[in-house]
């Protein structure tokens, strides 16, 4: 009710703050029976973690994460799983001066507003932080997508104005290591290290720029998503709307499907023998809220860190005129680290729908 | 857990399908003590009413909304607010002749393929009719907002390639009046007669057109949003994409935020004396998922309506090619008459989210 | 969360007042494919029917139920099944005497003070009306039961301190003839007979009378129930506690249960070749809140109806004092019509954990 | 959906098993603003400890409650407070012996056929040990309630067949003394040492003896509770329920109250000149499902644990004949540990309801 849980049947519930002890996340309705490999879960939060390139923020935070509960001999029990990360490197008093100052485009001035009350550290509980704990239990999730067949891939398709290639139709584990050979995981190198050397410039310059994800989920069976509210594309946008700097989700064709006629946008089916294709894939594998075996596609927009190192003009919690300026390690852009963050974010709701499939019909 | 329930303090369940005895909704949780104006909810119904213009459906429904319950002497009385909205124009036979057919760019596969069972007449659940139950409910969230001095507006900002320009600054009971002052519901005159223009040509060749909508809301207390998951534009994004015929939304900045950097994409605080104001508003009125006080800003995108009035090719549900024709009674342009359910919608997710607010602090 | 949903996966919420147009429920997450017959929900309805023998209230309602949604040519489609009950006999004259005043151990003082408005006119919300629709709901759990081969029964196993012999170990059909066989449904016919001369004699009184009833459910496979908050025993004890006038709840040994020691109280288990079975049954057929396969037996304690024919001194709503003397027609002891709402809730309680077993493992 | 959540304001998650690497709870949606004492936390799962008396358990576990998240600087900050519990003394090999054998009337045979995987050691999830969480959570909502001025108070009420004299009309803290004065929580001392006297023999015999827990509320507000499915009692019936052990549940005048006639059983208004009060009060100080001021009493049964020192015929998971026989550390009677489990879920009850309260009116 309180805003902290994911899902209905996979359902999460993070906890924790950027710099208080640990963060965490139960996952209550993993089915029982499932391998989990606590390596895979460690290497995903790896892709989130900080200061793993030069164009991320250089926190050191190893992410190390631990299991609790939940998992016994290697095997969900189907009880709540609940995983720990420790916070290591919190250097609060980065924040001492900030501690009454409302940072322009951050969550400061809102928290104390609605709370009364605010853990200023880091952002607290505002912190994209919580993310790792996303990126732990949607490794789960990912994990039972596997089991079903599903496979879910998502790289950097903007970084500004940068924008790459419509994704190569190849296998989705070429695309991933096509994406994990450069640092901004875009899985095309001649846009990759355009993106590269325009972050390492607005980072020279103190500033921050935005950019988009591009996800698409393969071989998933017909039929995932419910009919009226929670449509499976609703589902993924709130997702994603709900990923820290996240200003847009667009499926299928988007928002330049909004200037198309219907007799070009109309998905024509055809059949393989088996089940209806269609000839071209507007509708973004989803219709009706509904997938319908072809590729989902979907693209996420990302607006620009609002940290950075430039003074400021802004307020304090007294209403008086402050100056701020930017201190911290924070990252130039976050859309390289945010890749397995929407990936997670998308496995977690694809679990979820997958789930509530099973009770659809008799 | 079905999906046809939407919102948690403020909490609507719709029923019903296009071609059965009725559709209604049920509210739970409408505080009690609020003045229920059943000419209002009746005028919002007839905003999104078919056979209301030549630019829509020339379908006859009158959309009669009953009460049968939690109201009592003018008042809600705290109990499930339940209305009716009986159907009256179901030309069932129209939809005989593609009873086992697939129409492209419809529900009706993955309907059959979720459920193995389906009623196929009209869409059945699918069907856009579904969305008068929201509107009904939303009339009732819009009362208790207007209780709380909230406005919500939109307008059809986009038809096609048809653009109107950015939102006049004037008060919404003006823009209210301009934008009802033309079919189209477009609240600049110029643009609304180029709308208009293209939308009776689509409809003289048998085709339909996409567009867009943008809402704002004004007036809003800062402090509406749940941190993490339920951001007030992440509840708003999935309110918006289970709308029939959605791809895509964006607020604030959107899509075009993340092109830019942080040091021009920043909100600068400043103070009235009051409380913290901010200069420009590429937040969008939200600031880490948590209203701020500003006007709340976002756009939706609406691909064109799938039934064309042309021969298509498709498959059965027996996987036999087979070739379909729009038959019936069709809108050739969405927006129009979703305007009124994205306000519908905006206003449900505004008092759940003003609802849940109440509880967040001592 | 206002309190009028219950249920996860197989969800119902109920709208309506006594003296309203109209109560109903809709039914949200019944799997697609469900045969449904709408004679037997009536017939289940029938048995909840005021006026239906000369020891039950004499209103006449003939409770007619009506389909609304969610039935397609005889089947459930997986889309909300809505059921609307009109209400017919409403004497709200009756009430008008009453308008202020509170009546002793009826809701009326705690629903004025926590809503400050209140339909007065026969309990409003508060009535035990609103339970036709569970009953009306709980046929169509109990056809998905059927589905799976588990049977549930009920009978009136005491009134006042007449108890009836515990239930013989006949078939549920057997049983379900002789509870018929009399109006008090009691399926034993000496006590029946005993039970209905005492009822006459109170009802002769103007007075009212207290009762319990016992529910069993066999054929239940094992495995239903969730372990920690949703045991299968507590929210089976949930179901019977919102019903009107209950007070208590024990399953299995109950209250004796916590007379006795372990050594005595151990169910021993045995097996047959294919499944153990238990030698005795104190747990219920529940253990660690999870069906063992064995009968599950419950009661179920029910006050004394507050409406009596005598004077009673009480406060208005000004906080005066008053005198009330009960008008209207009312039920001399409430178990008799209860026994169908007992079904009813449990088989809501089991489908809707029989679906939740359904994504507990891979 | 899975069972390890309760509440829905105030919502509590629970995870962890009994040989695990630690227990834990999630509270999610705990005010802002609320003074947190970690010693009073303590405090209360110290009257849960095992190892804290003759008569209990003589494992030991200092049951050391850590605060990960959701307190700053002494206070509830309104994000999820996360309370982690390590395990210490898990003498996993205890359990090996029975590894695949399932003991009489525990969870070991349910939890296997539902998941087809179980942790063994110590009964796992189905461990008792999982109510630790429950009372760190049940402290916070204490202390909530403390705010509000609302008093939870239980006692032992009955040990086997010796029942102690109706609660003395004291103050709280008198009751609490007088309870804490002996290791069986019994508020009145001959009944006290009559009880502990049995428990010992019990003990000695290797036997195992069932009790009852009253439990009262005070200064309730008017007001708490909604009116169908979550009746105020309905959700106290559930909530002890869910408790290990607990085989029933009665409010107000229970199972007797359905001996009487509603001539002796209703409860008369008077009033003191501020708000109308009942002259008896076996409503149990709930009217309609929703508190109505007077004091709220309830009791429950707890069956006898199932863990004795004696030799038991079962079968294995093999289907196998098997004989086991108690080993390990366990409690002869469970009642003086379970008072602080019953206050704290009555108190999870209370502070939910007391949130929802909130926005059932304008």
């Amino acid at each position: 009710m309180a805003g902290n849980s994911f899902g209905q049947l996979f359902r999460i519930s993070t906890f924790g703050e950027s710099h208080g002890v640990a963060i965490g996340v139960i996952i209550d309705g993993c089915p029982a029976g499932l391998p989990i490999d606590l390596a895979f879960i460690q290497a995903e939060l790896d892709m989130r973690r900080p200061g793993q390139s030069r164009i991320t923020t250089q926190r050191k935070e190893s992410d190390t994460v631990q299991i609790l509960s939940g998992i016994f001999e290697g095997q969900s029990t189907g009880t709540p799983i609940a995983l720990l990360i420790p916070n290591e490197d919190h250097r609060s008093k980065d924040y001492e001066h900030n501690k009454n100052v409302y940072r322009p485009s951050h969550a400061d001035y809102t928290y104390d507003a609605k709370y009364g009350v605010r853990d200023h550290r880091g952002g607290g509980r505002s912190s994209a932080r919580e993310t790792a704990a996303r990126v732990a239990a949607g490794a789960i999730a990912k994990l039972l997508l596997k089991h079903a067949g599903i496979e879910i891939f998502a790289h950097v398709s903007a970084v500004g104005k940068i924008n790459a290639p419509a994704l190569a139709p190849l296998p989705v584990q070429e695309l991933f290591a096509l994406r994990e050979d450069n640092i901004v995981r875009c899985a095309d190198a001649a846009a990759a290290a355009e993106m590269i050397a325009c972050i390492e410039g607005i980072r020279k310059d103190g500033d921050t720029i935005g950019g988009k994800i591009n996800c698409v989920i393969r071989n998933c069976p017909v039929g995932l998503g419910e009919p009226v509210f929670d449509k499976l594309h609703a589902d993924l946008g709130k997702a994603m709307l709900s990923i820290n700097a996240v200003h847009g989700f667009e499926y299928g064709s988007g928002f330049e499907g909004s200037e198309m006629k219907g007799s070009e946008h109309n998905d024509i089916f055809e059949t393989d023998g088996k089940s209806p294709k269609t000839l071209t894939n507007f509708s973004g594998g989803i219709q009706g809220g509904i997938s319908n075996g072809m590729e989902i596609s979907f693209k996420v927009a990302f607006k620009p860190v609002a940290t950075i190192m430039h003074n400021q003009q802004t307020v304090d919690s007294e209403g008086n005129a402050a100056e701020i300026k930017g201190k911290g390690r924070h990252d130039p852009c976050v859309v390289p680290r945010a890749v397995v963050i929407v990936e997670a974010m998308a496995a977690l709701v694809l679990a979820d729908q997958f789930l509530r499939n099973k009770v659809s019909r008799l």
